[in-house]
């Protein structure tokens, strides 16, 4: 039976975390967000601070090394190791993410996993959006932001998604074409959310 | 009980109306898309051929008429007659989609019918894209169109819709943030889209 693997993008407090692990859990799989990037740091030896830091800041020269062709083979990057500190933490990222979905069935929220995995037919990728008045709600009673700031920081967060996106992948961030379905995840819920994916997943497979 | 209204909009050759059609099967309900151009004839006085016409060409100065509030306390657009006649045909459409959206469950594709609708909070918003290979050989299969100029078509078609879209309503075509569910159509057969949509509507109908 074929492996069973979920890209999960999403704009900054939309739920798409939330929807990925109802959704892993309900298909008997794992889910890998910030799993992720512990895994990450324990193959390269930065500590896990190192990637927690990427995501905060803004991207640089990756695309010149992708472009130059700095892959093996077997789609591993190496030659890195004169790359800035934001490009290595993206190119071990990217080779978690291929070693993942060659290894086992799983739910991939954010790190660019769509991008990473654009040349495997099967994989699924999925966008997740809301409206700023549901994000803002989830933003302060969820991750305790202050209310008065709330829709200025997940504009932020949305900002920073798009432009590491971008710059790593060539790509536009949110587009609909790069995806095979996106959802408003407030107008069904996010346990209907993830219910929808697992229902276009079991479509994919018949 | 409440109205089923789903609005469809498609990326040209993607398949949205024939997902339309199966969708409003299986729902039991009414679809407009050529329909509706033959209703808004007939309640203008029109013929059909200016409507089908209209798609054809480039829009012009209708946003003027929407900002100077040029519809009565109804939402009927009134006081046009002294607008291009491409507006007088958005116009009528704009206010048969009203109508419809007033009168009765109905699947509407096209027809900018997701901006008419924008202020009715229970109206299903969905885009239907789809890679260009399987947008060539529909057009190709389907629509008779010649191989070699397929892509060039398919693109101009959707250039068309785009500049339609945007200028009616001074929003983005194909904007991830404008719809409750898009769908790559081919990634699961239009049959199975046409399921998805039915199992979204379920979901937000509980």
């Amino acid at each position: 039976m074929k492996k069973t693997i979920i890209t999960i993008s999403r704009q900054y407090a939309s739920g798409g975390r939330q929807i990925g692990e109802k959704l892993a859990k309900s298909l008997g799989i794992s889910v890998y967000d910030k799993e992720l990037i512990s895994l990450a740091a324990k193959q390269s030896g930065f500590s896990e601070k190192v990637f927690e830091n990427v995501d905060k800041q803004s991207a640089n020269s990756l695309l010149y090394s992708l472009s130059t062709g700095m892959y093996n083979a077997i789609g591993h990057f190496d030659g890195a190791n004169n790359l800035p500190l934001n490009d290595k933490v993206f190119l071990v990222q990217y080779n978690v993410i291929r070693d993942l979905a060659q290894k086992e069935s799983c739910v991939i929220v954010g790190r660019c996993a769509d991008y990473v995995l654009r040349d495997n037919p099967d994989v699924i990728h999925v966008f997740i959006h809301s409206d700023m008045k549901s994000r803002i709600r989830r933003a302060v009673e969820e991750y305790g932001m202050v209310p008065d700031h709330a829709e200025s920081m997940i504009l932020k967060g949305d900002k920073r998604r798009a432009a590491y996106y971008d710059f790593y992948t060539g790509m536009k961030w949110g587009r609909v074409e790069n995806y095979d379905l996106t959802i408003d995840s407030d107008s069904i819920g996010l346990d209907n959310a993830a219910k929808l994916i697992e229902d276009y997943t079991r479509m994919r497979q018949e």
